[in-house]
């Protein structure tokens, strides 16, 4: 079903155990394909549509973009992606508070994937679920933003253990906060000791080259693999 | 076991179909003890604890209080929270990403129940699906912050539908933002026309007031229920 001018799909969970192979097979197919695709995780409000508006803004004429939006309701977050020209699909969870290999595929089956070089997966609002299933990607990116606190990593490990970057957003927020850096980069490290950790405000612009750069990297990285 | 001074539970999850019945019981027996269940949900880092020490800071010599705190991992809350000398037990979710009726009943086994007053659960830090559970609470408060956006009605419409009163924190963020709050008002009162809205800021101290006025109210509300 469309609502305006986004395509919309109800998605329904996999079988957990079958989880894990599906998600394997999708990253060679799509390896196969040179389509990078992107786990992006956040809580509510960290900014993640923020950040991809920001991206589609900074490599839109460099590579071919595509975004997976899932919502439990909504369509606001792939209206704000469609205004920019790039090709987007609403994954709608109806409930379910994460995305798995399954449901990705079922909204890539409705792209033309071969047509794109980076698709961004923007999961659902939650710091908990989104961590515990492979998607397919073939990397994780998670983003923390300042007001929620520097003690994020101790009250949520999972999710900052598994992810290849931790994006720090609304560092506008810095001045004037508790929110400590350096603890927060030890509490990341040490779950993590290989994660990057790139500060930014998707607000300002402020850190967003760094972003790019770690993210051009990981699509030509793909795209050589395939040469 | 413990940790430290806390004393911590790890929970599991009780079967689904259980739980309405459950939470309906464990609801009807704190009555009985005229003890107020409060849950308290919001996304990570909306200031559920801080909201905690705010109340805690402004109730404690009215009333007998206790607190609940639920996380997948960490104390750090319930140290925060013990260092009031309020009883605190912290449920460790392993996991889960909300507590049920039969966790908060696992918790409440270990609390002297009948000398509080009122016991607040910290729910784990997720907008999705804590929504989704009955955990025998009298009443469900959720905590909006400034800086995750006046669309989050939007996004997840389940909790602002099923919550009793909404606090939103962070306002001393409204300046230099985009947060419309006479459009966040809108949203919630459209999924839920009887929700109680209520402004606050836990690093100031704003509006901390009408929070404490609103609580005290039902509080006495289900002690004169039983006189």
């Amino acid at each position: 079903m469309g609502v305006g001018n986004i395509r919309v799909i109800d998605v329904k969970e996999g079988i957990l155990a079958d989880n894990d192979l599906r998600a394997e097979q999708l990253r060679e197919r799509l390896r196969t394909q040179s389509t990078f695709l992107l786990n992006l995780m956040a809580s509510p409000g960290a900014g993640k549509t923020s950040l991809i508006l920001r991206t589609i803004g900074a490599l839109k004429d460099e590579f071919r973009l595509g975004v997976l939006e899932a919502d439990i309701e909504s369509v606001v977050d792939s209206e704000k992606v469609a205004t920019t020209g790039t090709p987007v699909i609403q994954l709608r969870t109806g409930g379910f508070c994460h995305l798995d290999a399954f449901m990705v595929e079922e909204g890539l089956s409705a792209m033309d994937v071969d047509a794109l070089d980076c698709i961004i997966v923007e999961n659902v609002g939650n710091l908990v679920c989104p961590a515990e299933f492979d998607t397919g990607a073939v990397k994780k990116a998670v983003i923390l933003s300042v007001p929620e606190g520097d003690d994020k990593p101790l009250k949520y490990p999972l999710i900052f253990t598994v992810c290849d970057v931790v994006v720090v957003n609304k560092v506008d927020y810095l001045e004037g906060s508790d929110f400590d850096m350096r603890k927060f980069r030890e509490r990341v490290l040490k779950l993590n000791p290989s994660a990057e950790i790139i500060e930014v405000s998707c607000k300002t612009g402020q850190g967003i080259d760094a972003w790019t750069s770690w993210l051009r990297k990981e699509i030509k990285s793909l795209l050589n693999d395939r040469l």
